[in-house]
Order: C-alpha cells, then structure tokens, then sequence
C-alpha cells in the first residue's frame, strides 16, 4: 500500500492541532528547553488528564465490564530470551540505506513507496502498483541488494545531496538495548520491550491458574513500548516511546474466527461510543498475513494525514505461545477440563489467541483530531468564529469550571463552596480572573463541559446558571442538582451501555 | 545509619506475604519461565488493581482536592543534558568492589554497613557508630582508595570466595544508557530517567504559562523510573524498573518552611488515611542534608525488615531550576504579580520547590504487608486459622463477588443479573464453582471486602446476604440497596475527608 498523504491543506489542521495542543497545555516537545528530542512528547496538565481518562475507560471497558478478562502489569524489561522467542532479535528490522554524500540515512521501502505515491498522483495507477508489488517480493525475499537496485532504476536520490550515491541496504534492528548489572563480567545486554504483548504470552499460565481462568479469557494490558524508529513523524502518531493498550484472548482452537468477529465488532463500536464519527472511521483487511496470523484488520482513523491505522485485531493463532514453550522448555498448555467432559480425547492444547492492540498515542490524537472544531457565529450583523475541543464528556480533561462572577461581594466564596462540595467526585477549575467570556472561551478550548456561573442570584436562592460547551446554551439550576446532571454526562454508563 | 535488618524471624513473614503474593495473582517474577530477571517483578491480575487503585487515589488526591496542583506526564526518554544538570551524569554513582577471586562485585558502602550492624548486634554500639561516621567521611571527600582500606582495615572479606584479595574501589553510575537514532553518526546516548522529577522542573514554565498557574502551585506526575541497582533486593521494595509518584510544589522563596510542614502533614493524614496503622509509620528528619536541600524527611514504615523509607519530602530549594536554567540559556523564572502589586521590587524569581516523592511500589508493598492478616477462629470446640488481606475496600482489587449459592434453580441467572446491574461501577467477580465456603475463603485471600450471596430466598424477596470481610458477619439486605451499600464502603470519599 502506497502512504495516502494528504495534500498540504489538510495538513494545515495538523499544524493547528498541534499548536492548540502546545498552547493548551495537551502536549510539550520533550526536553524543549534543551530544543527537544526528536520524536519524543511530553503531556501537559490537560493531556494527562485526556490520556488518563482514554486509558481508565479502555480499562473499564476491557475488565470490568467482562468476566472473563483480567488486568496485568508486567515489566518494560524482560528476559532477553522472550524476544529471542517473539522473533524480534531476529526480525524486527528496517532496511536502511545511507546517501554517501550527504550521510543522511533513509528507510528503503519508505523512499520507494514515496516514488510509487509520486506515479499515482500524476495518474499512472499501474506503475504505481507494480513498483510496490516488486519492492514486497524483494523484501519478502530477503534480498537488500535487489532493493538497493530497484531505488537506482527507479533513479531515486537523496532530498539532501540531490544524488543517487548510495550504500547498500542494511537491516537495522528496532530494539532499543540496554546493560543490567555492573560492567563486570555479570552485565548482560536487556531490551525495552518493542511491544506489551510478550508480557502477556510469558505470564499466561501464571494468570491462568492463579485467577482460575477457564478458556476463552482475556488478559488486558495497558504499557510503554518503544521502537527505535529512524523516520517517526505525524506528531505523537510515531513516537520513539509510546503506549499500548493491548488485550489477549485465549480459546480453543478452531473457534478463533467466532471470537475474532466478536472483538472486531465490539471494539467497532467502542470507538463509536467515545463520540468519532463513523464516516471517520473505516476497516482494513490485510491483504497479506503475518507469518503467525490467520486473519487480522486494522480499525483506521481519517487523520488530517489520511486514514490510519489506530487498532489492530489480531487471529495469532498458537504462535506466541507454541514459540516460548520450545525456547523455554516450560509447558504452556491449558487443560480443558469441557472437552474432557464432552468425552473427547485431547484435552491439553495450546490456546489460539486473538489479540485487540491500539495505541493510546493514537487514540489520543484521534480523540484530539476528532474534538477539534471551529465554528462561525452568528450575533445579530456580526459574525465571529470559535475554536472549541467538541470531547465526549465522559474523556473531558476538566468536567466543570466554577466561576464567580465578580471578585467580590461573597462570590468567591459561595463559588469555593461549591467546588468543595463537588471536588471529590469531579475534576474541575475554579477560576475568578478576568471577564465571564473571556473565561467561558478558555473552558471551550480545552474542551470542558460544563461552565457554573456564581452570580448575585446564587446568593439569594441558591441557584446558578451552567452553560453547555457544545450549544453555548445557559440553563439555571439549584446547587444540589449540579451533582446529579454534571455525573450523569460525564459518567463512563452512557458509553458502557452502547457496549452491551 | 546502619541499616537495621530484622531477625530470620521476623523476615519470615516477608516470606509469607511474597508467596501469597505469587499465588493469588498479585506479584510474579519478571520472565518467570525463563528463569525471571533479577529484581524485575509483573504486577498480576489482582496485582494491576491494587496498584492502580493506589495510584489513582495518590493522582486524586493531590491534583482533584487541590486548586493549585495539576497533572503532567513526561517521557520516560529526555534530552542527555538535563541529566548532566540535576548532576546525575556526573555524580549518580555507587562505590563498588571486586573480589578478584570470586570475580564478584559489591557495593563497598554496603559491606562496610554491614560490618558496623555486625558490631552493633554484638553490643559495641560505638564502635559501629565510628566505623559509619568514618566511611561518611571519606565518601563525602570522595577518597576512594581511603575506603578501600577501610575495607582491608576492618578485615572484611568476600562471602563466596571468603578471601580479601579486593580491587579497587570504582565509582558505577546507576543510569541505564541506550543509543537513539540510527547506529550512523546521527546516533546518540540518552538515559533512562533515574528519577521523574526533572520532567517536572523542564516542563516547569509549559505548564505555568499555559495553565496560567500563580505560584504557589504543584505539579504531580506518575510515572516509571530506572536505576542499575548492584544490589536490588527484598522483593519490589528494590527493583531496577520502578515507579515513582512525585510532586514538585512551587513557592516564592522564604516560604518554603511552611509549604514543607503543609506538606509534611497531608502526607501524614493520607498514609493514616488508607489504613496503616500510626505505631508503623514514623519520620525521620535527615540529620545530613543533599546540597541542594534546606530540609528534608522520610515517611517511613515498619516492613518486616525493618522501618524503611515510602516516601521523602524534600525542599530542594531552587537548586533544579537553576542548574536547568544555566545550562539551557533558559529563564526559568517566575513573575510574580502579587509581589508588584505589593510595590515590592524583584517581581521576578526562580521558585523555590517543595518536593513530595513516593514509591508506588514501596506503597504497594506497604500496603500488602499492613493488610496480610492470620487470625485464630473458635468456633465451638474447634480452632482453626484465617488468612485474609484486610485491605481499605477503596484499595480492594474486587470490591464484590457474586455468589450463587448452587450453579441451578436458576439463581446462576439471578446471580448474572445483580452482576450486571452493578458492574458499570464496581470491579466485581461472579463465581460458581465450590461450596460456599470455599469461595468465601477464596475472597478473604485477595481481599474482596463483600460477598453477595445468591440463594433460594433471593428469588422470592429480592434480598441477598452480604458477608464481610473483615468480621465474617452476614446481614440480608434488599438488592436495591447493594449499590449504596457498595459505593458508600469503597468510595474515596471517607479518605478524601480525613484529608481536609
């Protein structure tokens, strides 16, 4: 598949969103002070708060709402053997190529697949396919040098030199390596773990029997992973350090296709229920398996970028497990004590595996990209536009903004008395500065949902205005049901019972 | 100080607990069927829902109670040079030795400890006192070959090959290095954070300007930590990959003493808060400070080896904002507006920094040890023991199980529909499998403080029993008051409370 990139317009919401992240406390360069590292973020006080709730909900979702999944932690270091057994030791490479004047390194399939792009956009749709076609066989093949050659027939050269001096194609593998214990003879060479997946495979029978799990049950897992990835781009998209929101189902053979369906289509409409639209939205069969796989889609997102994956779902079949059960001797079987029941033979089997992988970097761009609107207003002759972060209730980084609306005459401390009363079940802002609209745009653009105007009134009768975020509209309500209507939005229910 | 190791017996119950640990599902080795990794542990299924309950109530309690305290969530990769500014490049260093017969590595400060706690059991306090004053000395003039001989002085030898033929004494930084970037000349070293705080302090002027935070304010992060500890022991108390839970408080200098004892004081009433006991907490002010402090404390709790720190305040003074603000060319300063309105000059200051700094693991195991609990029931002529985790139910990784009383009748069904109506809102689990008794049993060992019985009657009132925890006592109540009943129990309610 040729990158679909899309034209510079669109990209312009890209930028955007990231200045609105930046000025929005959503998302920092890392490090800025020191300039950044590449490809590497930090969450601001709004971000955190956005990715925590992202990250609670997919829990809930993935745990409590099912019997039989549960929760795991394992560690970003691991045995180095279990890497060995995953096959990313000896597999998990990029092939590179280095421009010998300007010493600039590029991912090889990635410059061809730019030069197959470039022939679709002039029109010719079968060049294009046949030089993307060609380049799998000769990765699928192994063989670098035929894609060494296949970059100078298609005379493609450096952006930084301008020439086509290149050196060969190397593999270069993605895992970041580290030393653990002392530089005496004792060190040994660990890895940051590429993916959390792995974590779940060693740790299966460890859950299994402790938990007493009966087969088909899933394990859910929420970590870091990182990839040491030459072009990482698109923002937070591709990061070098990035989080996975992982889940394993294990069943018995031969029913992988019914639970793979079930998955797909329960996960299909989680990403509704957060609030993406569906024309957003679209699945992507693989046209090739993993060597592991026997059926597997991507659930994509219509980034400004153009569609991407965010989620993967996953048929692994026995692979993982069959694989560290040879590298580890250890047995990894689950006794079925149904089928025994049922009188058939064979009772002990290796799981097949079922696997729902997303990204919570990119569910968080997705929310992001998703929320992001602007609008034009009509008031009377005038019109004005607004910028505002259109956030499921439910993800919102601050549920509610409590705002006096003088400094002065008891306002304040009528509107910290309301905080007080809400604090423990609601985040929210207290904020007295500045002009009611002024703050009532500040609460838009990072998305809050409701904003409780304290005013002179509050004080006769106990009653304050809550303005919605979507409609501009303003109600007035008493005090005591602030609770009930605020928790009744911003509760994880609504989302669940569209699960079900 | 000499560290201050319990008796064989007393370790005894370390034993204990890391066992059941292991058996129900809380704590497994790293990598377990390959032998594990050394000082890594996976956080198991019940495991999971205790430290993220802990982490959860920590995040709320500091940035929802608090106006002026928000969020952040720095990567775990930063730039090389912030290391070089908090000192960790140059000066995060252990002392080590080597046996050069057994080609063993030790922790020079560690054996020279252990040497002054020898003397110290066999009554000669002061010479144990004199031994640690020495080496203090010396390691502060950074005399190395001074401590070598200490070594040979006090005669102390190699446990494995029981000889003192020692090397000489290196410095060994603890950071975890890797290279980023290609192996080309683009490549780079970066570390593995040593600790989150610096995240905070570069993010420090992002978050201030664009949460428009007036100091005094906090800022709270969350997040994995690594250190290449020579001698990781006593279980998760000393791992390589942990996880720290830190807030950095911001104050105009001169202040700092009182936002020091504030905290000091919250911190307290929150440990108290969620259940340990006061007689096991104790504090203790540093008598030798870190250059960059004017006071500091541990929060420590008696583990069954020993009282051992969970957490340190600190007041760092400006020391991090100003290293950071030397070697990025960056100010770092604050502009204080109050401070012009007072007509006083120097509006402009680099804050000064209270720092609250917890291991959540530390926690976890803290916790563990403070709710494993055996009991002598008599019941009649009979005696038996109980074992449970006596654990806060807001802390509980299950806060309810349903229980059917038989698996017919149809009150599995009934049993499904209770489950169902509550689990929006509860982490919950359904069991049908053995008696009753068995399953209460079962509960009481992961600490699930309710069990709702399912039985006969059920299907004719509507009412079930709920046993608890803690006193075994049943009472019948109507289902519609189960999740009140529930939510009042586990609610972080009660904790926030103490906390005001």
């Amino acid at each position: 598949m040729a990158t679909q990139e899309k034209t510079p317009v669109e990209n312009a919401q890209l930028k955007d969103i990231i200045s609105h992240a930046k000025e929005y406390g959503f998302i920092f360069p890392s490090s800025e002070i020191y300039d950044g590292l590449q490809a590497v973020y930090d969450y601001g006080q709004m971000g955190v708060e956005l990715k925590n709730n992202i990250k609670n909900l997919w829990w809930k979702s993935m745990t409590q709402l099912n019997q039989n999944v549960v929760g795991l932690d394992a560690a970003i270091f691991m045995h180095p053997l279990v890497w060995k057994a995953s096959g990313h030791v000896d597999s998990f490479n990029d092939p590179m190529i280095d421009n010998k004047d300007s010493k600039k390194r590029y991912r090889a399939d990635v410059m061809i697949e730019e030069k197959a792009a470039q022939y679709e956009n002039e029109g010719d749709v079968e060049r294009a396919k046949a030089l993307t076609a060609e380049m799998g066989r000769l990765l699928e093949a192994e063989d670098l040098n035929g894609v060494r050659e296949l970059i100078i027939r298609e005379d493609i050269k450096c952006p930084v030199s301008g020439t086509a001096n290149w050196t060969e194609v190397r593999q270069f593998n993605l895992m970041f390596s580290t030393q653990v214990g002392s530089v005496a003879e004792d060190a040994s060479t660990i890895y940051l773990r590429p993916e959390t997946a792995q974590g779940i495979f060693v740790n299966f029978l460890n859950v299994q029997k402790t938990g007493r799990m009966k087969v088909p049950f899933g394990i859910a897992q929420i970590g870091k992973a990182f990839r040491n990835e030459i072009v990482a781009r698109q923002f937070i998209f591709r990061m070098r350090e990035f989080e996975q929101m992982e889940m394993q189902f294990f069943v018995r053979p031969g029913t992988e296709m019914e639970w793979y369906e079930k998955w797909r289509d329960t996960r299909r409409k989680w990403h509704e229920a957060i609030g993406v639209p569906t024309d957003k939205l679209r699945f992507h069969d693989h046209d090739k398996l993993a060597h592991y796989a026997n059926a597997a889609l991507d659930i994509e997102f219509e980034f400004p970028f153009g569609f991407k994956e965010v989620e993967g779902i996953h048929s692994r079949t026995d692979f993982d497990l069959t694989q560290h059960q040879e590298l580890s001797r250890k047995k990894l079987q689950y006794f079925d004590n149904d089928l025994n029941e049922e009188g058939k033979p064979y009772g002990n089997y290796v799981p097949y595996v079922i696997e729902t992988s997303v990204g919570a970097d990119r569910l968080f761009l997705m929310v992001l990209c998703s929320a992001y609107t602007e609008e034009e207003i009509t008031e009377g002759d005038s019109t004005k536009s607004r910028t505002f972060l259109k956030l499921h209730p439910a993800l919102a980084p601050v549920k509610a903004a409590i705002l006096p609306l003088t400094k002065k005459d008891g306002l304040p401390e009528k509107a910290t008395e309301i905080f007080d009363s809400l604090k423990y079940d609601f985040n929210m802002i207290y904020e007295e500065r500045d002009s009611i609209g002024k703050r009532y745009t500040r609460q838009d653009l990072i998305g809050t949902p409701f904003c409780i105007a304290v005013d002179h009134q509050t004080l006769e009768d106990n009653t304050v205005t809550v303005r919605d975020r979507d409609t501009r509209e303003q109600v007035r309500m008493p005090i005591s049901e602030l609770h009930s209507y605020i928790n009744k939005a911003v509760s994880y229910r609504s989302i669940f019972e569209q699960l079900a």
